[in-house]
């Protein structure tokens, strides 16, 4: 089955929102087996809507669209439907009767406008909207009676409010599915490597995995800075078994570098550890002005094994609270192996903790020397077992120099708890 | 002039990724003057690629693809535009050069795989990636040539990833944008404030504005929690007048709420204060978990004037760092005003600095009680002038707790600075 997403919003077309309808609902319909094959914004114009929903009907077996089914005047999404498909709209008494008591428990008087929500296309099957007023609507295209698409097609539309959209998918949308639609069935599973370049990924995994490629598996990589994805995809009766052949060799060839299984991030997993060993840590940073303790701490629970951070910006400050030597950061440099190692040792003694994690380094675009250019990092890792330094270039603009050093130092700490 | 956007990537219809392109692109480009009418995203597949880029530039005088220029197996677009446009891939030397530096100065061995982003469609456009390897391109289709386009159309192909993308758009594809297409007169001027609600600025400046309105200006508001942008737009010869005009207005209505204009964030406008000042900043943190310093320390220059942070989870480390009384943590609570007021003088005196600002709540979800429930907040500013204590309730997510917590804390400084 090949589904398509038309979003309507001219707020979406300005920039000025952000549409998080296509990744909830693509993710949605892939976990239920079936695949999007397009997605598409157009802007609150009667024209742009009713061209999109058309050649997506010519296309699809099921076209989903959001918004335009509110009560205001940049509305249009019911009254083209009913255009296009030259049916007529009708007043519907189950929605009329939903709409009201909506407002009656709310003790609100029902503003007049709502009531062009009671008007559905003629045979249209009804989502009544458990969290708001418009309902959702579905419509079954019959290409002898329109002449829009070449098979049936199935029409859904949904309203644009993610807090109305999300229940009313779950609650009405996905069953409409199970009834309409045989489910083809479906594996996905993302490996996230980090410290391993994207083409070097590829060059490790695509030999081996070639025969699986070979029998339907599809392969997906997506790269950030720092870590790799490898996205595994197969579909029909051997998706279960190939997706996790391909997943046990993926693991076998890049081994320590995996970290984590689909939307794991590596705080998640540093905290879980530590909690499970009942250990505790403690942050120094430097360069990365708080930003790896503010990964930690996003983290609920984070309280029961995190004690504390010294953010020690100025050198006084790294003497002051860490006891780091003068003497050294003067001779050695403050950005050295030698401040990074007395930095972690100090946090691990103020805190009282089991480890402590400690980063220096030059964000830039400013503070760069020819012996210590913008982007040299050093950091250290405090443990029961002693301390250990790494040094790393991260020549990259501020903020991404920040992402991806936290990052890094995350992953030193995994890999030292597991 | 009309904008299309192709969005191309599996992992965006598969739901495992959020597409932010489209509100960044939207947003460059209504800012810009032009309009974006159209964004479509489509799978990695060659096909699919093909056919949305077709069926894109028999529609639009520009046509934007992003994604798919990289290295991997699953990037289509270079060679598809090729094979569509009937022209030849060719080596260019100057994205060689480009891609050995790029190694090279990262002192790493160049990628066999790099060699394919050195291939351009002849007689393209290049835009050299100054945060990647792969070089954006754009090529003027003409319609006598390839019978795909009723006029002639631009197609400009950018990299994927966001770092790599934003760079290149506004220091290649703005200039572009500005030699090849006329622009409309056109003003936009977003006015931001902070700490009053969405329906009160509404309130405030509708009726003063109306006249504006009725002369073609276009009033938008969006609502961040704790904040309000005022989005003022005009277009056509008295755009800039009008906007300028509407400025005013609403300066004299929210007057000290207003803390910046289009992108200005509150922690650019702090550090420059302090910088201005020459004064120095301390902080102390607990429930935000070191948010406060990083979003200081994301800004270039920071460094001058920001000493440093004690993240302060535990209470031990909140009476060992900032001399916090044990007692006083004990019969006042660690979430209070007294603790916040100790916190921010201890940390005042900790880093000597002009001024410290410390925060104490409970971020959630759990760790409330009925006398301090989630989402209490205690915040402190020490200052030359005295130590004033505030505050809040911010029963969010804990995310948004976090966000919207250190927003209130800059606006704080904000307005102690100016």
């Amino acid at each position: 089955m090949n589904v398509e997403i038309v979003n309507t919003g001219s707020e979406l077309l300005l920039g000025r929102v952000l549409n998080t309808h296509q990744q909830w609902l693509c993710r949605r319909f892939s976990d239920l087996g079936h695949e999007v094959v397009r997605q598409v914004t157009v802007a609150d114009t009667a024209g742009a809507i009713r061209q999109a929903i058309q050649e997506a009907l010519g296309r699809a077996d099921l076209v989903v669209t959001t918004g335009g089914l509110g009560p205001t005047s940049d509305d249009f999404t019911r009254e083209e439907v009913a255009g296009l498909l030259g049916c007529k709209l009708v007043a519907n008494a189950a929605i009329h009767h939903h709409i009201e008591e909506y407002f009656a428990k709310r003790k609100r008087p029902r503003p007049a406008r709502t009531s062009v929500e009671e008007l559905v296309p003629e045979g249209a099957q009804i989502f009544l909207n458990s969290h708001g007023t418009a309902p959702g609507l579905a419509l079954c295209v019959n290409p002898n009676l329109f002449a829009l698409s070449r098979k049936p097609a199935w029409l859904v539309m949904l309203p644009g409010p993610p807090r109305e959209l999300h229940p009313m998918f779950n609650e009405s949308v996905a069953p409409f599915l199970h009834r309409h639609f045989p489910q083809e069935a479906f594996a996905c599973l993302t490996l996230r490597s980090a410290g391993v370049g994207e083409s070097k990924v590829q060059e490790r995994i695509e030999e081996p995995l070639h025969q699986l490629v070979c029998e339907g598996l599809v392969v997906g990589y997506c790269a950030r800075p720092g870590a790799v994805d490898v996205r595994l995809v197969a579909r029909g009766g051997q998706a279960g078994p190939l997706v996790q052949e391909a997943a046990r060799i993926v693991q076998e060839l890049l081994g320590p570098s995996l970290y984590g299984r689909d939307d794991d991030e590596l705080e998640d997993i540093v905290v879980t550890q530590l909690r499970h060993r009942k250990q505790t840590l403690a942050l120094a940073e430097s360069c990365t002005g708080g930003l790896l303790a503010h990964r930690i701490t996003n983290i609920p629970g984070a309280s029961e094994v995190f004690r504390g951070c010294a953010v020690t910006y100025a050198n006084a400050a790294k003497s002051r609270l860490l006891g780091v030597d003068d003497g050294l950061m003067v001779s050695k440099g403050a950005v050295s192996e030698e401040t990074a190692r007395a930095m972690a040792t100090g946090a691990q003694a103020l805190f009282s903790t089991n480890y402590a994690l400690s980063i220096t380094g030059v964000a830039g675009p400013a503070g760069g020397t020819l012996a210590t250019p913008v982007g040299t990092v050093f950091m250290a890792l405090a443990s029961p077992n002693g301390v250990s330094v790494h040094h790393y270039l991260n020549a990259w603009d501020r903020q991404t120099f920040k992402a991806v050093t936290t990052f890094q130092a995350l992953d030193l700490l995994r890999k030292a708890l597991t």
